[in-house]
């Protein structure tokens, strides 16, 4: 007899060579009839797998959250049954399940996004036919190479998987046979709704020297609704887009000839980031940081001193300058040390704050590149705070507010977590204990929810992560705030204590934004675009109702100073000037004419299509001030 | 009989091997009698030397502008016998004039500043002594080597000296001779004045490889009032040199471990770049320009397709990654011309003008670095404008209306030099006429001197230099205007034009500052670091009497929020207050005691010293606002 423990802690014996579907009837004949796959262990794995003595077992049933991957896995198998029905010579690689649904790499078969449709026809007819998904265990090695003595992908991955011995699994559906551990659903028909999405080449292997498969990406769903619903998302997510909207607007391009990563703000998405900017520097300079630059080229003697080349140096852009190695910045912190380090310091001077707008470089994989979320140059705003012990809880509760702030001014959602004491760390008992209090007190004083991932703070402090949610629930890494104890170390960074000794301050690190890449991709997508009038590259637009009311809508424009407004000179009827204005998502829209004109006028309309006539210029400028000053979220002179 | 042109270009017969001297006689006996040397096709050289049929002559007397060269290298040779005299086991290398004086490098001998004294006196010495500097022609080559036996370096000069033949020249002085093909002085005595000045090290030829010898440096005139004149400037340069204040100030740093050529602004430097900034960006921003902004690393295919990599490749950071090539931008050029080109423009929308703070790298010569006047980094106020050729004069003359502006902001003096079409160059004829005229009337109608370099401009176009003069006289380049013809070409740039065709605008290159670095060195030398109050990285500092008037000095802080105000918390005499806020060039100092306090009044002490009692806090934070509105040059509350 053997003993196997079940995810609640409980211990269940059971007979040797049992199999996870024995567990499951054992623990009960309904659950038993309902397992669909199981976990090992952790590992995904069919219901028809051996347990051994000690074993945890997780059973997996069509509630799971795991059936969902063990479906999509049938469905990418369905999906190469089709294309083998339609295209016996296409040659089948590997077809995993993804995060998001399947995809299937393929060899030897042309295909374009309008030939889906007819495999798809293909993979309902299969759904239909509601065919038995069966497990063959042991087949025999050279049985399986000879089955595959046309496809030499699978032959490679035989060689792998037989390694371990003479025999292989298979599983097959009517016609199809496929090599495969599975696990997967009992029958076609449990696939309730899919979709295949799109084409993409993709490396044999993921190796660039490899010859280059078409992958078909597909999704599945036991229900049509959640299909349904993610299809729904997905175009939602596509229409915002951030590089399309990007692109649109005019807001940003990344050109083949200047290099992946590397984007130019054209003037639009510059004036968003100067407001951007704007905001935080105008904070920082309410409390006191000093801003300080740094340039972006640096020797590699810096990084070795600062342990980044250590540990960061496959990341970073190196270059040789005679027989010297320098590095592109992928970090402001040790420029900030280092110019700490040139002056002498008091315990009264501290805290010291440098802040910089510092645009940092690291080297991505160039495929994991998109857009503004995954780049090679981005700016932080970046700050480094030099405190005494006594001081890290008021900073970092001020660096929260901050945070609080910003997070509150674009009417994000965020979660919080505080990352505590790895296993390996430098700094004493006292400092971690004293700086995780500060964190956890400043969260709850604050009374925000967060998450403790325990350990999982920097080797040289504890910190606290914030994640913000885009318009579409995706969380992306925001700001962050993280002690650190080792660079002051490694800097011999030092202040003369009230006991005239040599202290070593603690530096804090913190951004609020995080990067402005990567913010600016979020509001774009969150306000698709349409951002709040303080951000808007153009706010009010000013629409005569013919040339006659030129002079008079220049004399408007001359009224709003300081605001960015525009003039529609173009020979257009109304109609269109307002619905080009509407697309170009101008927040305001003033249309003026005769009647505007005597009376000193203008007919606001705002871009929710809210109108008001006859509404005196400066009336309107006064609302306009005070919206842009508090920041609002949305065009609110029309309520 | 030869004949031989004077500079006047009239003909002089001579016979064959005539001497300089013979044709400086042959002109006049007291022209002869003068002669110290001569110049034969540009080459300065001995009076004995011989002249040739068809050479250029030019004879020089003492006040021949090129007197001071020859005599800085017989002080030279004065210096190395006076050290011979101390030190006999010196090894004497080379020993040229300068620009400022004259140096020699020695090898075996130590020397420190203060031993200089002593070989000075020995110098005064064998200047009293007036001893006959002689030429001796036609030594032999192998005696030469036998009286260097003992110094490896004259025998190193000797051996590529003597390669175009057996004999070589010396020149002696008394017991002292040297290997020299001159010119000198006629005797030591012709030396009216001299002083050694420092000790540096130099490399054997300049090479790092070799040894280390010892460069003393020394500046010497026939005049002792013009070495009085000469030292009182130097002086004066050093107590400004921005190296010096820059870190007494502590605005920037260029430490060792982060790079040579790289500056790290600290607080205060930063303050008075981003005023600088400020002051340019508010003037883009009334005058329409747009801002941008590009990535500092860009593939070189983009420095291929603006031919910076044909032409500029030496001086840019060049790194590979993966197997592509990428370099840091030496220009910012290339990056505003690739946004343009992602849109479409027509004619109206032109001017387009694009500008960028944008940090720019250029690789110099790491011996030629020096403080912020030589740097691998530097940000250019930069603007590039895309206009029509029609509007090419009405922006030029706002161009250099804001440089105007610029210059008279910092009084500064500037010279203007047109440069015109060279040989090579890209354009028609009508567009390169159109221009040059264009930046004439501009020159004219803002009634500007200007100097015309006839066929300097760029092959691309012509252009406007503005060199500015520092405090101590010395110019700097500084803003800039080119036309170019070229870059639209190269990168395809159009426009559709009223006739609906493409039409090629021309691209204007602009910077009002030039560099930060450089203009930011200028200000701290021209003001010894004190700043015009807007600029002061520390306006007002505020000297309670006593610990007890603290919180009173704390509420008058508050009130001046807004304008860059410490109050001094040290426990100092308030005499001890004063002398500090001095030496930290602070333009303000408010001194309040329990008067103030009562009457809610400061008194008001400027950096002149200038003095007012019992001013309201009020009326000093209105005339405050209005001298940094206003960036006037000096604190003038106080008249």
């Amino acid at each position: 007899m053997i003993e196997v423990e079940l995810p609640d802690g409980s211990k269940l014996e059971m007979e040797e060579n049992s199999t996870v579907e024995d567990v499951a009837y054992k623990i009960g004949e309904g659950l038993g009839n309902d397992t669909k796959a199981g976990k090992i262990n952790g590992e995904l794995v069919a219901k028809e797998e051996t347990v051994s003595d000690g074993d945890k077992i997780h059973i997996v049933t069509p509630s799971s959250e795991e059936y969902l991957e063990v479906l999509r896995h049938s469905a990418a198998h369905v999906f190469a049954q089709a294309l083998k029905r339609i295209h016996p010579e296409a040659k089948l690689t590997i077809g995993p399940s993804t995060d998001e649904g399947f995809y299937y790499d393929v060899a030897d078969v042309e295909l374009e996004q309008e030939d889906l449709r007819e495999i798809e026809e293909e993979m309902e007819k299969i759904i239909e036919e509601d065919l038995e998904i069966k497990r063959v265990d042991g087949m025999l090695r050279s049985k399986a190479q000879a089955f595959f003595s046309d496809n030499k992908y699978k032959r490679e991955i035989l060689e792998e998987e037989a390694a371990g011995g003479n025999r292989v699994t298979f599983y097959e559906q009517g016609e199809f046979k496929d090599l495969c551990k599975g696990p997967h659903v009992d029958s076609t028909g449990e696939i309730g709704g899919f979709k295949l999405l799109n084409i993409a080449g993709a490396y044999w292997r993921g190796d660039e020297e490899n010859e280059m498969l078409t992958r078909v990406y597909g999704t599945a769903f036991a229900d049509e609704s959640d299909l349904d619903e993610f299809l729904e998302l997905r175009e939602e997510a596509q229409k915002r887009d951030h590089r399309k909207i990007g692109k649109e607007m005019n807001l940003f391009s990344i050109p083949e000839v200047t290099g992946p990563g590397l984007p130019l703000y054209h003037p639009n998405g510059q004036t968003v980031i100067s407001e951007l900017r704007g905001f935080v520097d105008n904070m920082n300079k309410d409390q006191g940081y000093d801003f300080v630059e740094t340039p972006h080229l640096f020797r590699t003697e810096l990084w070795k001193e600062s342990g980044h080349y250590e540990n960061y140096r496959d990341d970073m852009f190196l270059l040789e300058v005679g027989d010297e190695e320098y590095g592109l910045k992928p970090m402001n912190c040790p420029g900030h040390a280092t110019i700490f380090k040139q002056q002498s310091w008091s315990y009264k001077d501290l805290p010291v704050r440098y802040a910089e707008n510092g645009k940092v470089y690291r080297k991505e994989q160039r495929g994991e590149l998109s857009g503004l979320s995954r780049v090679w140059s981005f700016t932080i705003d970046d700050a480094h705070l030099f405190v005494r012990p006594d001081q890290i809880k008021q900073e970092i509760l001020q660096i929260m507010e901050n945070i609080e702030k910003v997070l509150k001014t674009f009417n994000m959602e965020a979660e919080y977590f505080l990352a505590t004491r790895p296993e390996k760390s430098v700094g004493s008992d006292e400092i971690w204990n004293k700086s995780e209090d500060a964190l956890r007190e400043v969260l709850e004083e604050l009374d925000l929810e967060y998450g403790v991932e325990e350990g999982d703070g920097a080797f040289y402090g504890p910190k606290i992560d914030v994640a913000f949610e885009d318009a579409l629930g995706r969380e992306w890494d925001g700001p962050t705030v993280q002690l650190d104890f080792n660079m002051p170390e490694r800097f011999d960074l030092t202040y003369t204590g009230e006991n005239n000794e040599d202290q070593r301050p603690v530096m804090i690190h913190r951004a609020l934004y995080g990067s402005y890449e990567r913010f600016m991709m979020v509001l774009i997508e969150q306000f698709e675009g349409s951002f709040p009038t303080w951000l808007a590259p153009e706010q009010v637009r000013i629409l005569p109702v013919s040339d006659d009311s030129l002079e008079y809508a220049r004399e408007v424009k001359e009224k709003l100073d300081g605001f960015r407004v525009e003039v529609e000179d173009r020979s257009w009827t109304v109609g269109k000037k307002i619905q080009n204005a509407h697309d170009d998502k101008v927040p305001y829209m003033l249309i003026v004419g005769d009647d505007e004109e005597e009376n000193r006028t203008v007919s606001v309309r705002d871009r929710f299509e809210n109108e008001e006539s006859d509404v005196p210029i400066e009336e309107f400028g006064t609302h306009l001030a005070e919206e842009v000053a508090d920041k609002r979220l949305e065009p609110d002179f029309i309520e």
